[in-house]
């Protein structure tokens, strides 16, 4: 299982987020993972994800963050309730609120490397801290507050 | 002036941000005036955007936040030195924060309207709040504190 990232274990309805959806051609597609107590995410910016010359977007990174941050919250979820992530019901988690300092700048051309830290799971809550790391330095730290789900609004119930 | 966006003064140089660079042929290119003593900004989210079926993927929202927010720190900067965008020495700025609150889901296929409010200028620091509307209801409130470029950063002095 732990081959497998996070994001391919969301239910096929819920696999079009253009951050972390295998099914969004062209979105970010990203890869969450655990790494012992830590969630890892590795990626790779593209050069128009530029904002001036040599860095990357803020936007991207909070991107990321917010994506890495539900996707762990899921596998956070699945461990809690001592489950593998294909069991059912599908948990799948929004993002009720992002929050990222940007401490240094961070380089284009560079695998960037996510680190999730849970900081709480209560109920249908959960707070990952990531860490965004380029050339091992961390250049941003980002904070999700994800939610589980409301059944309203899961796919087949709403228009899409 | 109030016909022409404050991204169109940027310097060429640092006009090329994925989310406001009207240099970046790929970005979203958003487009913020003044309307009063508030700023603001459309966008029409792509059908890819989308976060679960039928709504606007988080990180979409952060990004536009994002630029908005600076964008706006920008124009305020000029403003509170009472000179217009197209002075020099050019102002830019960069986010040291971003904090984006989701308060209901936001559909897609809806132009958004962004509403940046200067909460605070101080030295080289703005606070921006930015509520982001869909259907006169607001989904999303951010809060950007943006900082003005260090001049190490300027491109020119750097490799890109």
């Amino acid at each position: 299982m732990a081959t497998k990232p996070f994001q391919d274990f969301y239910p096929d309805h819920m696999a079009h987020c253009y951050g972390c959806g295998r099914l969004n051609d062209v979105g970010h597609q990203i890869k969450s993972y655990w790494d012992g107590e830590e969630s890892i995410c590795l990626f790779k910016p593209e050069p128009y994800h530029i904002s001036i010359p040599g860095y990357v977007y803020g936007g991207l990174i909070a991107s990321l963050v917010d994506c890495h941050g539900t996707g762990t919250a899921a596998a956070a979820g699945y461990r809690a309730e001592n489950r593998s992530m294909d069991s059912l019901p599908p948990l799948r988690y929004l993002t009720a609120s992002l929050h990222v300092d940007y401490l240094k700048p961070t380089p284009l051309n560079v695998i960037l490397e996510l680190r999730g830290i849970v900081k709480e799971i209560k109920g249908r809550k959960v707070v990952v801290e990531i860490n965004v790391i380029a050339n091992d330095i961390i250049t941003a730290r980002g904070q999700v507050v994800a939610v589980q789900v409301p059944e309203h609004l899961i796919p087949g119930l709403i228009e899409s």
